[in-house]
């Protein structure tokens, strides 16, 4: 973690921003390898232009930071004391009195929290440093894949044991447990959003809840879940049919394999991001279900589900080797149901990996 | 919820405060009656001291608003669109251009979102609103405590079946999952935090994270874990021994199990909040073990797992019949292990409830 932080020291010092205050936990992971949710307490990275970095937590987890490798000063605070004032004493202990500019994750630190923070330096400006540890993270180095592939590989096994555990009169909900079960019991202690199993016409609700709703033939089934795997994320949906499929909806199916596939094969270091949500979007557009793709293609993948790059059409940034996002076309009718296919894919030299491997063939199970 | 969206627009009229721009999903969920994850995008609702609320969320969404009974007006946006300068049209049809006073929940509101909020109303002074909406919350009514009391009855069960499941060499990860299924099969969709389960000396750290440690005979088991249901969240903790008890142990636990009934006892209205911590914290620590428990007694619960009050001995509140939270004292020794209890407590007109049922007498599981 260490030439990650001297990274963005180093970006720090070329922007001239003094000091930055490094709030969410995603970052804080990115940053000191760490990973804690410290719900309503606060945690935090000081990381200053030229000084060595300082972290803020509840007392009772420093030894977790320093068993991740914190070699550098920590502010442990107990759940009665101020961390501010205890942070303002450390800093002048460091005789670091002053900020003319201060780095923040605009979309993270709470607005109170922003008061807090300029209660201790009032006359500093504030510049957005969110943008430069998203640029950090988006390119993934060789150990973040080789993690995510682990974390990709678990959602598959996961839509094995989805597949294998259907039968008539189950619930969705059911079908859930059983997955969940099967990932906990391979070491999974956290899924990346709450797993979604859904049949028949809830499969058409873009964002539909699971619940009793019993499998019976002829449905679509819908399965979109991931894990969280040594602090890294997937995220894979595949469709299918149960006992038989209609023409129409073998005809929504194709139609998103396509569209899927067409963003995949664009998918290599160059590529303009918007193209690949604009590619799929055409298809379905042009086969007459462009009102039923209420959604953009996808999202950047890796310590968040969702994270930098946004894959929508308007996005003007490049593909770059290493970028890993998710490609999720999908065509949604309340009535027949719905059929979302989405990859995890990783950008290479050459072109495109899908870190998930589960098959898109449409199949119908018996 | 109509009446909530009444009594908070009058408070607003009440404070001078021309509109409140409200963020959190749970305060969302409180006020509307509907939960749901937006993940990164914007949700929120616009409330007026006069004017009729508006709400604002991605278009996809929309449907499961108004299933959720909301009738006023819905700004829906797509992904690609900027669901602020939607706002600000919206808002200007409506005759609303500007605004003296907006309230926010400032530890919510990101830094971002109000600079985009507050780039619609320049001259605006800022009011916090959390501690209404806070204040709001805190009693509960009978709904609410009675979806509550499932919610902790889902908890227990949770416990049972964790006990269920203990054999010797199973690990943690494995009573783990199988607690979370069976919970998943009772129609649970989520589980309030991360489930724990701890064995020997892992159960010595207050915050440790489950893993593949097998169960020895003579160790602790803490389990503590907690469901959403309903949009309400429960948060059990309990300690038990395996096959056998060492006299230290005992003692640990006995101290704990006392700590925590006499907060329990002074827990009935007009008690001051912080005394329920230093009454627990005062036995603990006469015993010798002060150093051993690092935490405050507990946490308001509701719709949030971690709510207000805080129940930390600074608390000059006092407490109100219909109130709900957690009362859970420890004591961690990072070598012989570590013991918490934790019930969920209503106070009732006459003095208390605890929601969870669980025995606390030490029960050494053969």
């Amino acid at each position: 973690m260490e030439h990650r932080l001297n990274n963005f020291s180093d970006y720090l010092n070329n922007n001239q921003v003094d000091m930055a205050f490094i709030n969410s936990t995603e970052n804080v992971f990115y940053l000191t390898g760490f990973h804690t949710d410290p719900h309503e307490r606060l945690l935090g990275l000081l990381v200053f232009k030229e000084a060595d970095p300082v972290a803020i937590l509840p007392s009772m987890e420093e030894s977790q930071l320093r068993d991740a490798g914190w070699k550098y000063d920590i502010i442990g605070y107990k759940d009665h004391e101020d961390p501010w004032s205890k942070m303002k004493d450390q800093l002048n202990e460091k005789g670091i009195h002053s900020a003319d500019t201060i780095g923040l994750e605009k979309q993270v630190l709470s607005y109170g929290r922003s008061e807090s923070l300029f209660s201790l330096f009032p006359e500093a400006k504030v510049v957005d440093v969110e943008g430069q540890l998203n640029e950090m993270r988006v390119v993934k180095d060789e150990q973040e894949i080789s993690i995510m592939r682990e974390a990709a590989e678990l959602a598959d096994y996961g839509v094995k044991i989805g597949t294998e555990t259907l039968k008539e009169g189950i619930t969705e909900m059911d079908v859930i447990a059983a997955i969940e079960y099967e990932l906990k019991r391979k070491g999974v202690t956290e899924m990346s959003f709450s797993t979604m199993v859904l049949f028949g016409e809830k499969s058409g609700q873009p964002h539909g809840n699971p619940g009793d709703r019993k499998l019976k033939p002829g449905d679509f089934v819908l399965f979109d879940l991931g894990v969280v795997w040594k602090g890294y994320t997937s995220d894979i949906t595949r469709t299918f049919a149960y006992k038989s499929v209609s023409d129409q909806q073998r005809s929504i199916y194709e139609k998103v394999k396509e569209a899927l596939e067409a963003s995949l094969s664009i998918s290599k270091p160059g590529t303009r991001i918007g193209d690949l949500d604009q590619t799929a979007r055409d298809i379905i557009t042009e086969a007459g279900y462009g009102d039923k793709f209420p959604h953009r293609i996808g999202h950047g993948l890796g310590i968040n589900v969702h994270e930098f790059p946004s894959m929508s059409h308007l996005n003007d940034g490049t593909l770059h080797t290493g970028m890993t996002y998710t490609i999720e076309p999908g065509i949604y009718d309340p009535e027949i149901g719905g059929v979302r296919l989405e990859d995890d894919v990783l950008v290479t030299q050459d072109g495109y990996e899908t870190l998930t491997k589960t098959p898109k063939e449409l199949r119908i199970i018996d």
